[in-house]
């Protein structure tokens, strides 16, 4: 294996297309912080499955148009080298490239507006890399939130863009008992658990789900755990408290609890128990802020995206020199250097 | 005085226990920037009478378990010694465990959140104090408005737990004439005044203002000056500029302003003429942006807590090397170990 | 020219009055990047001739109280007199002045809150001031945005102040397509076009838009050049995505552009080719935010002001190390000093 890694490394040193092909694939990979380009052509793959399940395979194609241009962007802005061929350029463009197409209506318009999205959502990326070094902290896919609530917020302004299947701005009112969950159905569970891995890409397939889990696997089996742990714990506290049936069942509750599980689970922090229990309370305190965004967002008519994820584990990571006991704070170096992550 | 003060000390310094319910009223206390646990003691009286005597009694309870949880919690994160004996990890918990009990309905599923919640405003008060460290300024109390509001909007979206009494959402409406005050009645005012005081703590009681004004005066006279001060000046300014006379009788515009009068007029800055008007224009201030925060969070049914307060300090205080003449800049840093105030 | 700068500059020196009001010249023209006092006086001539066009000539005065009182609380402050003497103090409490005035009624009360708005305007101008630095970026406008948003949102909760002509509040809704352009008219467009210029200081006039152009190309031919790029480009491409036609005709799609264009095209960075296409980049998403604050404010009734130019040039000048090619990072430091654009 590393024997092929050291082959593929030898073959993107020369040839400037396949290391930018190299770059793109691990940017799929990036979203879920694997800086691999096997994982990121499964999820790639996961990606056209769920989204023509859907019947919408272009999305699959705005994925890609996304990393594309992103990372492209990053090629014309002279960023840095290292992290463009870590993928650390692609991750967000490529969830911006989703989003665009999955809540506006698939035009020219909208192609066009991707594609300035994705230039855009590269310059983001700089910009938060170097506001958060201040800190140690990544930008995680913040730099998609931001750019993708600024163009769909925009689209309401822009006839020839139009809203499509953003829900319509509303007052928030309290979740009624009628549409939380009455009984449990294992079965019905886990495909919801599942969808709760794929909804990272904005897709609802338990399939993309499975072949996502084995994306991570690939690459680290621990990621892989984590991203169960986090999928599991959530949704099942989401039943407790008596979430939503519906988004539940979307495994809407699920995906960004997926994130801050693998986060603080094993990239930021290295594995232990102590560090599990700090992970649980940050799964937990995801889905108090994905719940409170969902309420926050409704007059706006927008989705919280991966907010609650970037929210909730940049507040776990920040205390990072006082929060984890001492060997911790090596490892969150380590962390970062290990799966590629840097200052982006 | 000082030789109890000292005993106290070596007590504290032999028994882990009694440390830390040390810990805990000095949290009490720090609130109101005040490190002194017999301060804190008479904090934790008043709010207790003042929730008695709305039949809330459990509410004193929530403050208790929220400073014990949060305290611990910075225990078991292993944070700075020096400022968790200050109390310093303890009051944004305690104020997050009113908070929960005051606008969530009691039950078991918000004492779970009120324990949740206690235990994450540590970690939020871990990050903020690192963010904030760039500029020397202190995090006041934003760990416990941030994370009372995630836990109020998300109370929307589970059904077990429910929005209880927080306010229906509705678009903002400027105040007609006839909500704002007409006559001004000595007696009323003065409890308004009082009101305002103990509204620190989200209770409504004159007599729980008293002991509080008290509760200051113990530890430090100027404290409970500014304190007056600052609920003088902004109910007298509310009624001035028409505010809604049902929230000037509770105490509800005067609250914030007393805390920053006390931060800006004694705690960060040292007491002068120059720097009472600096704190004059601060109180005008926050009432400014209290009531810009309540026309904002009207659609989302939630309260603007002590945020006005948070604001306005950070803004007079960010510009601090150019705001004050020189011999305040001193006092700034003498203040912030004075008074055990430090990076959080 | 330089012989009469030379002599001003002398007088300049000698008398405090005098310097006083060449500050506060100059603090006009700051709005627009621009540090001469011709060309200052220029701009307020033109706020007054849209001001007094519209039958509001009091805006007008709006304007040099708020200039006047901002660069007074300054010296107050003791602040930084390079800085001062550069009107870096005044341009933000002069928008303030005008913001108050034409979204609030005429009374004393509206002004007795200008008054303490431009004051504040400057202690969060010293607040960003300082905040910034760590990264060497300018805060731009964002000091009167800020301190405007707050004012004009307390003003729903003050009974003696009103909300004048603030929009109702309401949730967005997209603009439908009898509300977009159907037809062009040059002659239409290109006072649409003007407005945008004017509408930098909240005035919708086409004179007053010439007389600012020619106030630019005084001081800076670029600035004039980059001005007329950005309301060109902007309103062009709002009415190819289907804007709004009565706002496009008001100049309101262009003035937050003209500020980008200038910003990233002359001030920050050294006129090139390279940087015509990003400001250009920048220009398209300035656009973008502002139709995403447009739908953002709805629910609240306030305008975006210019927080559109603010967080897209923020987000464009965030990553300068890594975004242009080297000698332009040299350029982005010499251009801070040269327009007299410091830390403010």
């Amino acid at each position: 294996m590393s024997d092929i890694g050291g082959k593929w490394q030898a073959i993107t040193d020369r040839h400037a297309l396949i290391r930018f092909v190299d770059a793109c694939l691990r940017g799929a990979g990036q979203v879920m912080f694997q800086n691999n380009p096997l994982s990121g052509l499964l999820i790639l793959i996961a990606v056209f499955v769920g989204a023509a399940h859907a019947g919408t395979w272009y999305i699959g194609l705005g994925a890609v148009v996304g990393v594309i241009v992103g990372t492209a962007a990053a090629l014309a802005f002279d960023a840095d080298t290292a992290s463009y061929r870590q993928g650390m350029f692609g991750f967000s463009p490529l969830l911006t490239g989703i989003a665009v197409l999955t809540f506006l209506p698939q035009t020219a318009w909208s192609w066009a507006l991707l594609i300035v999205g994705a230039a855009v959502t590269t310059v983001v990326t700089l910009a938060f890399g170097n506001l958060l070094k201040t800190w140690g902290v990544p930008a995680l896919t913040f730099p998609f939130v931001l750019t993708s609530w600024f163009l769909l917020l925009a689209a309401f302004q822009f006839h020839r863009i139009g809203t499509g299947a953003l829900a319509a701005p509303a007052l928030p009112e309290a979740v009624g008992g009628a549409a939380a969950h009455a009984t449990i159905d294992a079965q019905n569970l886990s495909t919801s658990m599942l969808n709760g891995v794929s909804q990272v890409y904005l897709i609802g397939s338990w399939i993309s789900g499975i072949i996502i889990l084995v994306a991570l696997a690939v690459n680290s089996r621990w990621a892989a755990l984590f991203a169960v742990v986090g999928t599991v714990a959530s949704t099942l506290i989401a039943l407790a408290v008596g979430a939503e049936a519906a988004m539940i069942d979307q495994g809407l509750f699920g995906f960004s609890a997926v994130l801050t599980a693998i986060a603080l689970g094993c990239v930021y922090y290295r594995p232990s128990a102590a560090v599990a229990g700090f992970a649980l309370l940050g799964i937990v305190f995801t889905l108090i802020v994905q719940a409170a965004l969902d309420t926050m967002l409704a007059p706006l008519g927008i989705s919280s995206l991966t907010a609650p994820f970037v929210f909730a584990t940049w507040i776990f990571l920040f205390p990072k020199r006082n929060f984890a006991p001492t060997p911790h704070h090596e490892r969150l170096k380590d962390g970062v250097v290990d799966t590629g992550k840097n200052d982006y």
